[in-house]
């Protein structure tokens, strides 16, 4: 049935009125994951509830696909509007152990410092913050301390560990720095009471821990800190127990190359100095992500990232191997020998395994969506 | 006021009628599209509308506001929503040029000729696919053609412009290749008509062309092909003009840098072996973002990305010029020279300007979305 152009406003202001509904269904909905939330933190319940979540948009799937719409764009919009709840739902938290009289957390003042700080206090703890002015006071700062976590730059790590000689023995110390075998090796020389290497892998910019992997890696004592583990699983993170060694051998690849990389790639930009913003015009989606994963390290602290890369043991042998692979390939390309470098991809596929498939089909994904904020208007000016 | 568990139950069933009520708001919203989507193929609308689709947010987020609901929450939900409506309201296009009598396809069976076949016949137009068993009959097929559209791999481009000796002389001749300089050059050379080059940034998977950018390479005689622009642009297709060279200087950067980066790092870390699943599991969001980058590379043909870097004329001198920076750089870490490193880094940051900052906001929204598809359960093992 054909429309008419005075039945397209109509039309126009049907959709408006629906999205308004969608507003107010938001505002109610809002209201209610609230009073969840306010339960939730009496009882000490997770805000983050994996079955509960997976059941809630299995079942709107299939109303969905009862109803001829799509059940990916429904679970899409409910995993967006579970997030927002997930982020405002944190009034307080249940406190794990209330016997802990008081956590210290060193670097407290400090972006990641300042988060475990915030986590700590709406869990309902007594936190106190020691700074590089505290350390004459620190004798009495740490007497009675319950938790003391170290959250200070990877190269302060060890030096102020060793100063933690006079912890109460009950005590459990704690770090958060990015390399683990160093500073659980001086923890448990510092410290004869429980202790505990931890690793967030996730930047001082999350909204909450909500679905944060947290990386622990075991020192002594295992059930004086079970309180902080599960601690950590109500504020909604995700633990990966490992053993230090097996995370720095893993950080090499995962931060240190990728960093070093980016870097790489940056200086050779600004090196070449191509038309940045043609650049970025011209690309396609896959393209603009790539260039935004470079473009974004240099937003951020050159010396965090100057540690990461040389104060890791690893770095130099990693690199030059890596170093060797660039310039194996580029003798491929300078000798045409394209079958060679064909024969190398399928291998490097058949190492990726099934793995590749699915970056392939998480990125699509991820691509739509980052497609989605596009703005752009269509250019229609001639060549 | 506090709630007790009966009444967490109570909440929970009031969300799951809300989400029902949602789902029942997207089924009357699609209905609504669908008769706008058929009122504009008939007067050749286009699908995507920049201005209605800003003021269509805007007007919600003023009311969520109002509602004390997140207006970024209103506007993720409706880009989504919108790309759902985008993508189904293809039911037929408008076609601006019904005077053309045939369009060919050269390679129209291939993955993004194919697109192409699909966007004409969704848009009237007679489409026929030429495929290498049908160059006997190329003369008959070719010989009332309206527009050929040249979508075969790179390396037989040329050869196979070379052979359209014989197009009608009002004929449009358009190619799809991801270099421009040459393929232009042999498609002047061998027809004295129109000539267009195009180079669509999107890979064969898209849902369709809405905010897909489409660069365009003038050739000769503007005014004939316009009306292929305006059917772009009536697809949804973002147009970005620029001159032959200017592209192909890009796409050095854009498209070989990129996958032989992606490609070294797979090499290197099949090289090196590491337990890929202890990687991913040990990994923050931003990491298994740029690992899947990587992976996803080799999920794909090994011979289309032989052909990007191996058939620009530019790639070994960039590559080469790459490969001294990585040595500069890790000369750097090797003599522990932090504060050059620093330096470098800031000098960097400069060139990429506010641009950095911009990645450094637009990842952390889309790292967001990626987290809201993980589904990884809290791990209570000990350790």
């Amino acid at each position: 049935m054909p429309v008419s152009p005075d039945e397209l406003n109509k039309l126009r202001q049907q959709i408006d009125g629906i999205d308004s509904q969608l507003v107010t269904l938001l505002a109610q909905r809002a209201e209610i994951t609230a009073k969840v939330g306010q339960y939730k933190s009496q009882v000490g319940l997770p805000i983050y509830v994996p079955e509960r979540e997976a059941e809630l948009i299995a079942k709107r799937r299939v109303e969905a696909e009862q109803q001829n719409v799509s059940p990916v764009l429904v679970e899409d919009l409910l995993r967006r509007i579970m997030r927002e709840s997930y982020h405002t739902q944190n009034v307080k938290y249940l406190c794990a152990n209330p016997q802990i009289k008081k956590v210290v957390v060193i670097g407290g003042a400090g972006a990641l410092g300042r988060i475990f700080v915030d986590m700590f206090k709406r869990s309902g703890y007594g936190v106190t913050i020691l700074e590089q002015d505290d350390w004459p006071n620190a004798d009495k700062i740490l007497a009675d301390a319950g938790l003391v976590l170290v959250a200070v730059p990877i190269k302060l790590t060890e030096s102020i560990i060793a100063k933690l000689t006079h912890l109460p023995l009950d005590c459990v110390l704690v770090d958060i720095t990015s390399t683990k075998q160093k500073p659980l090796a001086a923890m448990m020389d510092t410290h004869s009471g429980p202790v505990l290497g931890l690793h967030p892998m996730f930047g001082p910019d999350v909204p909450s821990l909500v679905k944060q992997v947290v990386v622990v890696c075991h020192g002594r004592d295992a059930d004086k800190y079970q309180w902080l583990l599960q601690q950590i699983g109500i504020w909604g993170g995700i633990l990966q127990h490992t053993s230090a060694k097996e995370h720095d051998d893993a950080m090499v690849f995962i931060q240190v190359l990728r960093h070093f990389c980016s870097f790489v790639f940056g200086s050779h930009l600004a090196g070449e100095n191509p038309d940045l913003q043609q650049l970025i015009s011209l690309s396609s989606p896959i393209y603009r992500l790539e260039l935004a994963m470079v473009g974004r390290l240099f937003a951020q602290s050159p010396a965090l990232y100057a540690d990461i890369i040389f104060d890791n043991k690893d770095s130099v042998a990693l690199l030059t191997e890596f170093s060797v692979k660039f310039n194996q390939a580029l003798q491929l390309v300078e000798t045409k020998n394209k079958g060679e470098f064909i024969k190398e991809f399928c291998k490097i596929g058949a190492w990726f395994g099934d793995y590749s498939k699915q970056c392939l089909v998480d990125s699509r994904k991820l691509l739509l969506k980052a497609d989605d904020d596009r703005t752009l208007k269509v250019d229609q000016s001639p060549s």
